[in-house]
């Protein structure tokens, strides 16, 4: 097309896009091309401007490993992965959250009621609830992965004094559905903030401290994964997180107990718990149209 | 912000960015969040294809060097360089175009007539023409920095067997505003298409070749600083360029002559030219208000 113009181009992309290309493929990039191409022609994008952004994303590559992963910060910073995390959610179960960099495969199998904290500094947490349809139906046999950062807001494999699988854990629900364990508070903590996505925080005031949560995959046959965290209600930084992965139905309430007395019997850690201790009930509603 | 939603995401973001944010870097990142947010929204993005889009940057990443730029690379095949390129091109002048990446300082200075053939294979154009105003001014003291590949479709720091500088210049106007070369026919060639670039080319049914070329970057005292490529009227590929760098005013004419009585006698290959030669005429019309 020789005679492309600054309005005629969106439509010269489509057209080049041969006619046997993946329908959902052409769909999406055209409205990706369609929203690149408006966000040039309304911000009339100088040069300067354009070279910028490509140093940004030049740097992103060169900071990124599979490891620490500056395109995903991208996307959770502008907020583009909490938004495909809601486009995605079901409106009747949990909402999802951001996975974050930090899971890892292999942490141990503990049974319900297990307790994480071991021999972690920090405020006792007991964390339990059920794993249930949106009709309240216990779901047996459900899978929880909990992951977490210690009193220090590393997570362990940030963090060569911490054991391996330190705060991590894999448990199966009952029949009951129930899940429970007891854990050290997490702590907030920073993205990495020491390449390009540093720099536009920086220069737009935000500052890079996450709200503390607590990490869960909850999986069961016959459901869709849900992915999520959930945050303590009296956290800081809750209605700034900088990866917008806060929902007002994962904000928990942390009650605080000056005594064991009434906690379930399957609590392993039950008669060595130091008061005050935290007790967190929430339960999570897996959709089967996830 | 904790009860975030969907609809609500586009104002958190804007209302993370503090007050004191440079307004300009406010308004294009407003701009591109609310694109990048209503792209999510429209396409109702999967997770599937949210990991693939990063998983192409990161593989962007990975490919890139100084040398070879992904990120441009898919700025340019998604139209994005060529619209900045249309949004900052004054009416009145020549159209700019992509720079590309194989622009490199240091190219000789010659003389108005120089013969930039030497021992390359290949056809031979003498291209010259007029610097000027709008008006039809003759500029003098422009200088036009002039790279070509060679007859292999190969840029001399892209291939060890041409001279450091082959078929590159830098040329100064006199009075008359004139510039004038002989040269080697330049050939088309494929953009990279090895990397997730590639890949998107591929997945599309796209083709990587583009239309031959001559890159001129031409400035002026008082003048903006123009940017540009020229293409032969008969090249296969003029239609269907993959970055979109052809206009209507930068397709000229390639003319056959068979003699060489009536070319300027500062052409200092004059009297050598094989005959047929083509003949280029383009004048380079410069813009104040770049």
């Amino acid at each position: 097309m020789r005679n492309v113009t600054s309005e005629t181009i969106t439509k010269a992309f489509l057209d080049y896009c041969s006619d046997d290309t993946d329908p959902r493929l052409k769909f999406v990039l055209e409205k990706l091309a369609t929203h690149l191409h408006d966000f040039v022609r309304e911000t009339n994008l100088t040069h300067d401007e354009w070279r910028k952004g490509l140093e940004l994303l030049y740097a992103a590559g060169e900071i990124s490993t599979p490891e620490r992963n500056e395109f995903i910060l991208f996307s959770d910073v502008l907020g583009l992965s909490s938004l495909v995390d809601m486009v995605n959610s079901p409106d009747d179960g949990t909402p999802s959250s951001v996975l974050g960099p930090f899971h890892v495969l292999g942490a141990p199998d503990v049974p319900v009621g297990a307790d994480l904290k071991g021999d972690n500094e920090g405020t006792t947490v007991v964390v339990g609830g059920m794993v249930r349809t949106p009709d309240g139906a216990p779901i047996e046999g459900a899978e929880l992965e909990i992951w977490q950062t210690a009193d220090n807001g590393l997570y362990s494999n940030q963090d060569e004094a911490q054991p391996e699988y330190n705060l991590r854990a894999h448990m199966t629900t009952g029949a009951d559905g129930r899940y429970l364990f007891s854990t050290v508070r997490p702590a907030p903590y920073t993205v990495p903030d020491d390449g390009p996505v540093g720099e536009l925080l920086n220069n737009t005031g935000r500052h890079p401290w996450r709200p503390s949560h607590l990490h869960f995959i909850v999986t069961a046959p016959g459901y869709g994964t849900l992915v999520t965290e959930v945050f303590p209600s009296d956290d800081p930084y809750l209605d700034e997180d900088p990866v917008f992965g806060v929902r007002e139905q994962l904000v928990m309430e942390y009650q605080k107990r000056e005594s064991t007395d009434g906690l379930p019997d399957d609590l392993v850690a039950k008669d060595q718990l130091d008061t005050p201790y935290y007790m967190v009930d929430f339960d999570f509603v897996l959709s089967d149209n996830r």
